[in-house]
């Protein structure tokens, strides 16, 4: 590994937007969760797919390791220079590239964030549905396979690229996918790229589909007696095909949290948030259809709005979750982790969490895009009791090995990044040696991302 | 290649389900093309994972090929053993193993056929939708990456398989998804899996998402005076927003093969049959949108019905769109290729194919999934008319061309099989060493279906 020698070639490419300063490399090596700061030995702004190709020669030739940055909001410490090396910023490309209205897609750099990308759109009638929530980068979330709250109607971001360009580990740059919308022409490139880490090549280019902003929007909160209701109200609502645009749930803690940072004003019971997109007599029979259901299992106190105000509100409230979980355990940090289960298994996966929270004696949150069987832990510890600390680490192991047992997977959209390489193996199996054998063909060197994602790649 | 020693090596473990019979290799050898017949030197009849693992494992030690084979529907000829050695024949691995109706999903062998798996799921209220029209096996669909009439509404086999285990080329069994709707755990090996045309690994076992057989459904046909008119109206459907379950388009002559074979009584004007699914008012509401944007591109002739025999009528006359087509030139045979375009362009790739297949004197149908932008050209020929063969091949690289020139792909659903292979250059660029180095990591000795797919891999 020759970092000094690969600092001294990109000099000359990239001038001052190569950066060695204390304060940008600590900036790239903070994470908003647990793990260790881990700061890059420079940090690369480059403009253009060209600059990245060099950036990548060159750490290809002296064996330097590049660890992609987006907005840095990854759970599970993706953007991270665990090996140090050079932290390739994206941050200068995030332009929309094209609006393609009438093949209902767009083209943009992999920097622009999907709240950025959404302003674009505003005059156009189409939106990008994929919300996980933080104002993530485009390029961090297709490069961490991404879903959120909007998944069970519109996909995650699997579903929602048609195709990218990327660069690979030793500077070639290759297209994957078209602007149709399906194709049958060999290897899914453009789907092995995305989840992929960055530990495969660099995404540089991503064409995305787009929705029509839907005529009639409805949404509603209510609440129910116990977990089991509200979960199985889930359960029963997907598999009967109401068309949710979004089923989130809520636990008894996160209304708390909710209660004290948004002044919500909620009974401090189990809530599932939902909305309905569609034709304003469509909407109103899903939620019609979903309002029957609720009543099964109990649901009261139900609010509907159709106002984009409201829903606003509502959907800001749930996106400050993390936020409204500090709340309940001020002045220590939080762990966030995710499990993704089969919807059969959703209410015994959320109760066992709870049970094993309350045996361990931590303070969490749960709340979750449970139309998909996804559901996210948020545990307040203090990062300086090791006891405490200890007990974090023995929840999220337990939930990890919950959801394989329920024949799930251990993370349904925060991905492996260092938190979760441990589970690989319990997870695939023998097919964690193919994973490999792609990531040895694809990245001989081993210079993208190093120490994520694949235990013992490095 | 020691394909002597493999049939030996294998012969205590299959018995006489290895079978070397020049009838049995025939069958293997033909195909519903114009590829010549290319025979393998036996046929393996597995009934297990472990017997094609045991397989793979003999074939990988003796160099010999392998090429899979399911119901052998293949227009693009991936089934035929154009190197000798094994037919891997998974037609005894056709059971459901388990319906999941709770989680939506169902657990199959790769033999089953699409028509056998809804014949199974009949009771539950569910139904697997990728429709391709022939009765494929879902193990060559998966390959194929496989779609069809359903795509526009439910995705192609890329969005429908959740899961899938698979026998690598050293006879490794390895497991990819979960039953889990999303997962962001590592490379997504599943979806590298489908659509790798046997050349990876052999598909053992495939998790495949269902839908609820929809409340309401309600089909129509409805005529245009010209092509641009009726492609026009798709394109505008699509951009809507509204949720068509099908959308097929069917040309002039497509139509007068379907009045010859089917006594359709359709007027010879370009068509477009629909099909809407949803509740009775969604559906309602649907069709009035639907029927709206068709006025305004002069649509005629609306037969609408709710009746489940005539639509099955309907359908069965699109799916016999092979054999109507031979109608118009008996005694010739049926080349049928396919490409997919950005809906944008559709309009331009549809008149332009006409054009050249008027221009060079072919008898040809045009049919499509056009709301996904993806139509087929069924040419006929008379194989031993050198000059007619010459004729079509210049169309069937034209049209090619002219889908990478529009922005799309050479195949929307067929696959690369043999036919195509010369165009994955063109169509992947620097991608295809992307694609060549994964296959050479994966199978080192390249004894999975040879000689298909990729270029210069054998």
């Amino acid at each position: 590994m020759d970092v000094a020698g690969a600092i001294a070639a990109l000099r000359p490419v990239l001038g001052d937007r190569l950066v060695l300063s204390q304060a940008v490399r600590a900036a790239h090596g903070a994470n908003e969760t647990w793990f260790p700061e881990a700061l890059p030995d420079a940090v690369a702004f480059p403009g253009t797919t060209a600059e990245v190709s060099a950036i990548l020669a060159a750490c290809h030739a002296h064996r330097c390791p590049v660890t992609a940055h987006g907005a840095g909001s990854s759970l599970e410490g993706h953007h991270l220079a665990v090996q140090g090396g050079i932290s390739l910023d994206t941050g200068r490309m995030n332009r929309v590239l094209a609006v393609n209205a009438e093949d209902l897609n767009v083209v943009v750099q992999p920097g622009l964030t999907r709240e950025a990308l959404n302003e674009e759109l505003r005059a156009t009638g189409l939106f990008f549905p994929v919300d996980p929530g933080a104002n993530a980068s485009l390029g961090g979330m297709a490069a961490t396979r991404a879903s959120g709250t909007t998944a069970v109607r519109y996909g995650t971001m699997r579903e929602n690229v048609l195709a990218l360009e990327a660069v690979m580990a030793d500077g070639r740059v290759i297209r994957a996918g078209s602007r149709a919308r399906k194709s049958s022409t060999g290897y899914d490139l453009a789907h092995l790229l995305v989840g992929s880490e960055g530990t495969l090549g660099i995404i540089t280019e991503l064409t995305l589909r787009l929705q029509g902003i839907p005529e009639a929007v409805s949404a509603a909160t209510c609440r129910f007696a116990t977990v089991e209701d509200a979960v199985n109200c889930v359960i029963l609502t997907i598999q009967s095909g109401i068309a949710m645009a979004r089923i989130e749930f809520a636990d008894q803690m996160m209304v708390r949290g909710f209660n004290t940072l948004s002044q919500a004003g909620l009974p401090e019971e189990p809530h599932l948030f939902v909305e309905f997109h569609g034709s304003p007599g469509g909407v109103r029979e899903q939620a019609e259809a979903f309002g029957e259901i609720a009543a099964e299992f109990g649901a009261g106190g139900f609010a509907w709005t159709d106002r984009a105000e409201d829903r606003a509100r509502l959907w800001k409230m749930r996106h400050d979750a993390h936020y409204a979980s500090a709340t309940l355990a001020p002045g220590k940090r939080t762990v966030s982790t995710d499990i993704c289960v089969p919807i059969s298994r959703l209410a015994e996966a959320v109760t066992g969490a709870q049970a094993d929270l309350a045996r361990l004696g931590l303070v969490a949150t749960i709340v979750g895009h449970v139309g998909d069987g996804n559901f996210h832990c948020a545990v307040r510890f203090d990062p300086d009791d090791g006891a405490e600390v200890a007990r974090v680490h023995a929840f999220t192991d337990a939930l990890a090995e919950a959801a394989l047992a329920l024949g799930g997977t251990v993370s349904g959209e925060h991905g492996i990044g260092l938190g979760k390489i441990k589970f690989m193996a319990a997870e695939h199996g023998e097919a964690l040696g193919i994973m490999q054998a792609i990531k040895a063909g694809l990245d001989p060197r081993n210079i993208l991302n190093p120490g994520k994602l694949l235990p013992g790649a490095d």
